[in-house]
C-alpha cells in the first residue's frame, strides 16, 4: 500500500459520506485544520491519537491508521511549478518577493532563516466590502545560521548570535 | 541600460553609505517596505512621487528615476527552486503545505484563488523566549472563478458568487 | 477514484454514443461551453445543478456527480510545452507576443494584470473566403497591483488607483 | 550588434524622451501597435516604410534601421514558463483551458490548428463599473490538418476538407 | 480506454498477425503511408472511411473505430530530446540547421513558417552503390506572417505580401 | 575571439554591405547554401579553400579565417524546444510523426538510422497557385547498426545485413 | 504488450532460474553479449535465429519471440543524468572529457562523429595487483560530414575527403 | 559590483600571492574553514571582524569588506547537478542515501529535519594503508516539526516533542 | 516483478509486525544499519547471507530472497531536488557547501574525490541540551585522478602521487 | 580571471600559430594526449612541470601559468545532452548501453563501479577499408562497493570482496 492509495480511499469516503474538511477536522480535532488536511492528504503525519481518531471516523484498518502515524515523502505529487492557480499565486509570491523578503529578514534577525519546520500558520476570512480576503498569519522560529569555530564568540555588530 | 543594471548601481550606493533598508524605507516612505525593497530589487515599480524621493536619496539621474517608475519583468532573476535557504523555505511551505491550502480555502470560499495582485504583507519580530519569530501577515482579496454564460446566476449550494 | 478516470470514463461514453460537445453543452447548458467542456476534461467544477444535469446525461453515480462539483486540480495532464499542434499554437503567441502585450496592457491600465479567473471566453467560426477563421473574445478583469501602506493614497499620475 | 542591443537602446530612448507607445506607433503607424511594439521589442519584423519611420523617430542609425526590417530570434528573451505575473496569466489560460478550446475547435472545424502566422489580435479597455477589463479579440486562420496520399478525397463526415 | 491502448492493442495484432505496415497501408489505403502509420500510433487521425477499413482490417469495435477518427492528443508518448537514435538524428538535424533553413526560407519567401499542416512527405529507398540511402521529400505551404493593421498594403520591398 | 562573436562580426558586415545569403553564396560557391550559411552562423566548417574565399568577401583577418575553418561547437546558441516558429515547426514534425518515420524507415531498411553526417539537403520554392511551398529533399545514408560478435554472418530474414 | 514488460518477463526467469548473463549469451550465443543482453533489457533488437534461441531458452510464445526481433524504442527507461552511480561514471567521462575527444578526434580525423551505429565493444577484466580494472575497447566507424554541392571535390588540406 | 566578481577578485589574489586556503584562514582565523572559505567564495557571510581581517589580509576598499559582511545570495553560481566530480559525489550520496537516512533519524528522532543552519562540520584527514581517507563529521541540531492547535500537547508515543 | 513491488510488500509487512528499523537491522545484523535499510528501501544489495536472513524473517520466496541479492538500479525513486525537507538539507549542504569543500579537500590531498563508494557513515544521537542533535561521521577513500601517460611520474609539488 | 578566458586565450594563440593538438602535446609532453588537450581546454589540472612548459610554449604569466596548475570546476561549459553530434554519439552509446554494462560488470566484478578517476584512456586510427574507425581503449579501476559494519567479511558467494 502507498500513502497515495490512501490518500484517494479518504477522498472517496469525504466524498460518499459528503463530509466538508471542517467536519472531519473537527472530528478528528486536536491540531491545526492545515496539518490534518495535509496528513490525510498524504504529506503531515497524524500523532498517534488523532491517527487514531481518523480511523474510527473513517472505518480505517490498524495498518492503515499506523500508515497515518508515518512521516510520508513530503512534496510528492506537487508538480513545481504548480499548474493550479490556486497553489501557483503563492508560488508567485515567493518568487516575485523573495528577494525583499530575505533583505528585510536578514537586516531584522541576521543572517539565517525563518524555519518551515517549527512553523504555525492560520488561516481566515476577513470579510471586505470590496471583497472578501484571505487572511494567512505564519509564524516560524528564526534559526540563525551557527558560524561554528567561533567559539569566543566574536560578535558580528549588526545582530545578535542567539 | 538594464533594469538589473540600476539595482547594482543601487545596492552599490547602499552599501558605500552604510544605509539600512529600514533608514531608505524611511526617507522614502509612503508604502509597505516590502514594496519599496522589491522596488529597489527590481521586482517592483515605485509610483512617481516615491521615485522622486528614491531619486533624490540616491542621487539618481532622471532617466533612472522613470526607470524605478516603470513595471519591471518581474521574477527575473530569481532563480525556480530558489538556491538560497531563507527563499527555500518559502517554496517548500508551498510545496508541501499547497494541496491543503487549496482544500481549505476552496471549501471556505468556494472555487477560486488568493489574489497575488490584490494582496498586502506585514513582517513582524515576534519576541519568544525559546528564540524569535518571524512573524508574516497577509491578506488577499479571494477572486472567485467566474462561470460566464450562467448569466441566470444557477448557483452551487455551498459556495456564494460574488 | 480519480479525476482522470472519471474523465476518461465520460469520454468513453460520448464516443460510445456518438454525441458531440454541442450536443452535451446543451443538454447540461447554464454556462459557457469553454467551461462545460473543461469541467469534463478535468479541469473546471461544474456548479451544482449543472453536475446533476451531466450526471443524468452520462447515467453517473451520485459519487461521480459529487465529483463534477469538486475543484479539481487544474492543469494536471497538459504537458508543457504543448506537444499538441493546436494547443502549442496558444503557447508560441504568449511566448512570442507577451512582452508588447505587457508593454501595451500597463500603459492602458497601470501595473497590474488581466485576471485569469474572472474571465470569459467566446470562439466562433468567422467565415472567410481565403478560409475560415477561429475568432476568440476573451474579457478579462484587470487587477491593479495593489500598494499597501500607500493609505494617504500618493498618486501615480499616469494611471488611476482603483 | 544583437537585436537585444538594439532593444535596450530603443527603450533608453523611449525613457529618455517621455514617450508612451501610444505615441510612438501614432507616429510610426500603419500596423498593429501589438505587431510594432513586437518589433522594437525584438519580436517582429517591421516592413521597411515603417523601419524608416521607426529610425527616423529614433534617430537610428541605416545598420539599425536594417536590423529593425529583419526577421528576429523569435521568443529569445521570454522565460518559460513566464516569470511575470502579467505574461503567466496567458500561459496558465493556455494549461488550463488548452485542451477544452482543442475538443471544441476540432469538433466546429475539424482536424487542424488555429494559425499563429495568419493571425491578428486587437486589445480595447473595456469600461466595467465592477473594474475595466482588458478585451482582447483574436483571429486566426484555421489550417486543416493535409491528409497527402488521400488525392481521391475521401471525406470525412463530419468535417469538410477545404 | 485511452488511445495508448488502442495502440498497443493494434501493435499486438500486427505481430501476432506477422503482418507488415506496408501490408496494412495498403489494405486502408488511401493516405500516405506516413499518415496511416501515424494514426495507428496514436498520432494522426483516420477518416472515416479509412478508420472503417482499419476497424475491419482489425476486427475492431464501433467504439475503438471511432477513437481511430478521432484527433489525438499529438506528440504524446515521444519524449523529447529523443532518446532513440533513429529519432534523435531528424532532432539534431534541426537543431545544427535551424539556424541556416531559417535565414535561406525567410530570404526567398520573407517573414513565415513552412506549415507543418498543410504538410506533405514521401520517403523512398535511393540505390547507392555506396549504400543505400533514405530519401525524404518534404513540401509545405509557405505562411506569410500577416501584418495586421496594415490594410492599405505597406510593401516591405525584398518579399512580396501574399 | 569565440566563434559567436565572429558570427555576429559576419552579420554586422552582410547588413551593412546589404547583401543577401543568395549573393554571399554566389560569391563563396562550391558547397550547398545550407552548408554556407550554417557556417557563417557558426554551425559548420568551411574547407579551407572556402574559407580564403569568405575572408576574401568579408575582409577578414588570418586567425578569423582559420576560425571559419575550425569545426565549430554545433548546436550551441539553438534554444531547443525552438522558440522560433520556423524553426519550431520543423521540430513538430519530428515529435508528432518520429514514431511513424521510425517504423517505416526500419521496416524497409532493417534496423539503423539515417545519418545526420552523411546527408544532403537541397530546399526549392514550389509554386503553387493556392500558395507557394517550400521543398524540402533530404538524403542521408542509411546506416544499419552492426551486430559485432555475429562474424558468422547470421542473417535476419527480413533484411540484409550490409 | 509493451517490450518493458516483456523484459520483466526476461528478468524473471533469469532470477528464478539463477541463470548468470554469462549462460544466457552462451546459449543464445552468435552476437556480442553487450549486445545480447542488451535485446534482452530492451534496447537492442535479436536478429531471428537468436529470437528464436532466447525463446526456446526462456520458454517464450511465438509473439514474444517475434518482439525481441523487433527494434525497440531505444533509451527508454534510462533517466538521464543516470541515477545509478556505475552508469553516471561513464556519463561524467563524456562530460568531462567530451571536449578533448572532439579536439583530437577532429585533428586525427577531420570533420565529423565516430558512428554510434556501427559500433563495437569488448569489455574485459584486466588483472591488475592494486585492483583489477575494467577494459573496454570500442571501436566506431569514424563518419566524415559530407559537403553537399562540393562535387568538385574543393580539399581541405589537412584532412582527407573520403 | 556584484560577489561573484569580489570572489574573482579574491581568487586572483591568492593565486598571485600563491596563498594556500590553510594560510588565509589561519590570518583570517575565528570560524571554521569551511565557513571562511564558503565566503571568500561567496557563499557565506564574515562577521565584521573577520571581514576586517581579510580586508587587510587580500587589501580591500572599505566597501569590498562590506560586501564581505553581507549575506550573499546562497547557492548561485554551484550548478545542479553537479558537474565537478568532487561534488558530484556528494550529491549521489544524498540521492542514494537519501531515503534510508529519513527512515533513521526519523525513527531515532521523530518527525523533524536535521538543521542546514544550526550545522556545523569538521574535515579531517584519516591516514589509512590502504590510501587516505577524507573524515568528514557533521553535527546539525534536529528540528522536530512543530504540530501547531495540539497545545494540549497530545504526545506521539514513539518520539517526545521537544 | 520489480524492485519498487518488492520495496513496497517489506514496508507492508513492516507496518503490519509494527516493527522498527532497529528490530529489523538487529535481526538481519552484520552491516551498517544504513547500508541494511538502503537494501530493504531499494537502493543497496544484500549479500546473500543477510538476503537470507532477511528472507526469513519477511518470510519472503526464494525469488524475493535472490531479488534482495541484486544490485539495484540505484538512485531510482528520489526525485532531486528532493521535495521532502529531511533529505532537502543534505542536498542544500551539498549546493551551498560544494565549493568549499572543493577548494579544502583538493588542497589537502590533492587533485582527486572522496569516493561515494568505498564509503562509510555513521549517524549517531548526540544529547545537547539546547536539542539534540543528528551527528554524523562519513569517511571516504580519497581517490587522486590518475594521469596517465605519466609514467615517469612527474611530481606536483604540493600533492603527492599515491 | 576565470578559467575559461584563459581557454580562449590559449585558443587564440593556437589558432594564430597554426599548431595542431598533437604538436602542442609533444611540446608539453609527460601525460597522455587527452589530459593535457583537456588541461587546455579548462577540463584537467597540468601537474607543475607541465603547466611550467605550457607557459614556456604559449607565453603566459606567472599567474596563468599558476592557475593551469589548479584544478579545474569540471564539466562547466559542456551543455547536457551534448548538442555537438560528435560528443552526442558517446552520450548516446551510455544511454543506450547502460543499463546492459550495469549487468556485465555487476556479474563480473560484483557491487561496484568503473572509477572515472583512476581510468585511462586512448585513442587510436585503426585503418579499415570500409573506412577508418576510432579505437578507444579504456581502462578503469574496478571500485567495489564497501560493506561496511561487515567487519566479519560475510562473504557474498559470487564476488569477492577486495
Amino acid at each position: 500500500m502507498k500513502r497515495e492509495q490512501l490518500t484517494e480511499k479518504l477522498l472517496d469516503i469525504k466524498r460518499e459520506k459528503g463530509w466538508t474538511w471542517k467536519y472531519i477536522c473537527d472530528e478528528i480535532g486536536g491540531m491545526s485544520p492545515v496539518l490534518v488536511v495535509g496528513a490525510l492528504l498524504g504529506q503531515m503525519k497524524l500523532v498517534k491519537p488523532l491517527a487514531k481518531k481518523a480511523a474510527e471516523l473513517f472505518g480505517l484498518s490498524e495498518v492503515e491508521e499506523r500508515m497515518l502515524n508515518e512521516v510520508p515523502m513530503r512534496g510528492a505529487g506537487t508538480p513545481m511549478p504548480p499548474t493550479d492557480p490556486l497553489i501557483y499565486r503563492f508560488y508567485e509570491l515567493v518568487m516575485v518577493n523573495g528577494p525583499a523578503w530575505k533583505a528585510l529578514i536578514e537586516e531584522e534577525f541576521g543572517d539565517g532563516i525563518m524555519s518551515a519546520i517549527d512553523f504555525n500558520m492560520e488561516m481566515v476570512r476577513e470579510p471586505n466590502p470590496k471583497g472578501d480576503r484571505v487572511q494567512i498569519t505564519m509564524s516560524g522560529k528564526f534559526l540563525p545560521y551557527k558560524y561554528y569555530g567561533n567559539e569566543q564568540g566574536i560578535p558580528d555588530y549588526g545582530f545578535k548570535e542567539s
